[in-house]
């Protein structure tokens, strides 16, 4: 597989192969059962040890592209493998085996007026394409997850990984092969062409979803260019609302956890809302200024602490990803989520208090799809959730909405068990 | 209320307007509890009986236009409102009102690794957008739905029936403000321009869904413009097999139904796959050319029946909403699906058979919204599934899948109830 440039033409009609070669494979997927899927995953996990000097080998020559065109560190340590990380890899697809299949699951059961069994059951989506960037264990995670909901997957990684995502993408689909599943049900992209990307996100039809996954100018060029659904969070502004009921020693703890346990991930909270009833808001800042952030607040905020910077109309709507955190004093509930309202990403957002009542209110109103009484927003993972593995975070409101696990890549259909009824 | 004539900005702008009024709206209106959304819907009823001279002038106006306009009996005959049908406008509303409401309704609940506990709760989807042609009913039948589902609308009906809905409309929202709901949850397009359409399908982030109710012109417009996800079906090409093992008599009474019975719905059977093996070809085909439909098959077919005209091969992908099937005799089961793998909608296929094998597998494998066994694909429709009302059905694959109610009319979150927690 060399990388060629297509024309226009050709990049539809390189799509529409692959598609059709997935969709086709898919059919075939859909007919195999939990145990077969499970047995594929783990014979893929078992090839992946077995090949694993291939693909750190593989890997090696994409370190070396990245020295050569000058990654930062931080891009080589994403790219990076090494036995513990692919040993991770492996254990990932093991326990994506592991998990329910969703599948032939029976989400209601009925009987129609004129006394047909109506039944609605799970099934696979189809064909998803998973758009991604440099880590090369997103080739394993999505494929797994894709196969173990039954769904045939289009994978699109970045240039940078491209000689590792071939060597994992190989090993994984030789698993399959192994146990008589369609290899073609997970197919990585034999070109890295922009264009192909482009026409890949316009197969409506042929494709039927998309998750990238990666960096906000990778989603919000999905989501700008796509025909086909797009399953993503843009912007993770969490916000965490200090109630004048809170209890002091929690609001600081979690407060802190929020935001500086790891401030690159979408559920860190990005804004601090500080209710001006409560009693202990210098406490609380002087704990996140002492963890090393910096804080930028309004007039009340700056009352509570010397160290707060004043904060601009932008800072409201910026998702920091980093050691700087928005506060603002807001004069009850009601101000706190009319705050939330106008600013926040439709993410994760908490309250922190020990009245039922505001706790009630708070997660009845706000229309996130993560709402969190007196918890870190951090916690806003799928694994966290208890969903085992988890194919990204959405924050539109259609069909699946905060962590996506295995459910969120099915859909359903309705079977009707009749007995010989015309319609009168 | 008239008609303006808008630049391009000018259509954005009225769109924001609209859409952040109904936005508004709706955050009131997700606070509403069941009994007061039940008890605006019937004041909404009410308000139309008792404004019913209005109501019917105004259609008058419509009926009048639509006469010197040249508009066929039929579509006269669509837009025309009487005493009686108003009445069943306002039953329809009320039957939308005794339904459950679906918000607050708990889908599952779990606790985490970490011991907060999980529930995913059913909100309203938001703002959802109505476009359809003209039928004055669906301005009050949308309304409802959405309502009852917490939902804010905006309608944009056909011109021919601008009249009739403006007094739809206000009766509606004046039954909504007689029990203290918002007003603007429910409103309608203030302009008839074609280019209002246009923006209010690119409103990405404003309008959160779209409904077209109509002809497949409009639907395929809506479909081919809109970057707000579109819920809809655009062709009900309905497959019914019979299978080797059907009994006779039923195939021959549920295909004569599935056909005859009304030929102008999404759900007429289209085409009729017999199997080679079946017995009563014959009979079957005898019946249904007897109830007066044009039957257009291939070889096989037509040496069942001498009326069976040569199909082209565009027989088999044709909506023909007529008196009018397309027949193919099938080698088996596989032959079967293969042909619905190739030429279905994905809105509704149907097998006849007494074997539970044989349905078990055409059930499973065929990937349409709704797969039926001995049944008449008539019955693809939201009342007979007991579903109450519907607001359309859908053939996409995300979301909601065939009739769609008013669960399909709304979305989840997650609610996290810590006691605490921060993230290790």
């Amino acid at each position: 597989m060399t990388d060629k440039t297509h024309s226009k033409t050709d990049h539809t009609s390189l799509i529409t192969e692959l598609a059709t070669a997935g969709r086709l494979a898919q059919r075939k997927l859909a007919r195999a059962t939990d145990a077969e899927k499970a047995d594929g995953l783990r014979a893929a996990a078992k090839v992946i040890r077995a090949d694993a000097a291939a693909i750190l080998a593989a890997n090696e020559k994409d370190m070396d592209a990245g020295r050569a065109n000058g990654l930062t560190g931080a891009l080589l340590d994403r790219l990076k493998l090494d036995e513990d990380r692919l040993e991770a890899i492996a254990c990932a697809i093991e326990n994506v085996a592991s998990l329910p299949d969703p599948v032939g699951e029976v989400i209601d059961s009925r009987t129609s007026p004129s006394g047909f069994g109506l039944e609605r059951v799970r099934i696979p989506i189809g064909l998803i394409g998973i758009i991604y960037e440099s880590r090369p264990n997103v080739t394993a995670d999505a494929a797994a997850l894709c196969l173990r909901s039954g769904n045939a997957a289009l994978l699109r990684g970045g240039s940078e990984a491209i000689h590792s995502n071939r060597a994992l993408h190989a090993a994984f689909t030789k698993g399959l092969a192994e146990v008589g599943l369609p290899e073609k049900a997970i197919q990585l992209m034999p070109t890295q062409d922009r264009e192909a990307v482009g026409a890949m996100l316009k197969a409506a039809g042929l494709v039927d979803m998309i998750v990238p996954r990666g960096g906000k100018g990778l989603v919000a060029r999905v989501q700008q260019d796509a025909r086909v659904p797009v399953l993503a969070h843009l912007d993770g502004i969490c916000h965490t609302y200090i109630h004048a009921d809170a209890n002091p020693d929690m609001a600081r703890e979690i407060a802190v956890n929020a935001k500086m346990r790891r401030t690159g991930i979408c559920g860190a909270m990005e804004t601090l809302l500080i209710d001006a009833n409560f009693p202990a808001g210098e406490s609380v800042l002087a704990a996140i200024a002492d963890a090393g952030c910096e804080l930028r607040g309004d007039d009340r905020a700056q009352k509570l602490d010397s160290r707060v910077k004043t904060a601009t109309s932008e800072d409201w709507d910026t998702e920091y990803l980093d050691a700087i955190l928005a506060v603002s004093v807001v004069d009850d509930i009601d101000g706190a989520m009319e705050h939330i309202a106008a600013h926040s990403s439709g993410h994760t957002e908490a309250i922190i208090t020990d009245s039922d009542d505001a706790a009630s209110r708070f997660l009845g109103e706000v229309d996130s799809a993560i709402v969190m009484h007196n918890a870190s927003t951090q916690f806003a993972d799928g694994g966290e959730f208890g969903l085992g593995a988890e194919i990204g975070i959405a924050t539109g409101r259609l069909h699946a909405r905060g962590p996506v696990a295995l459910e969120g890549l099915t859909t359903y259909k309705w079977q009707v068990k009749g007995s010989g009824q015309a319609r009168p």
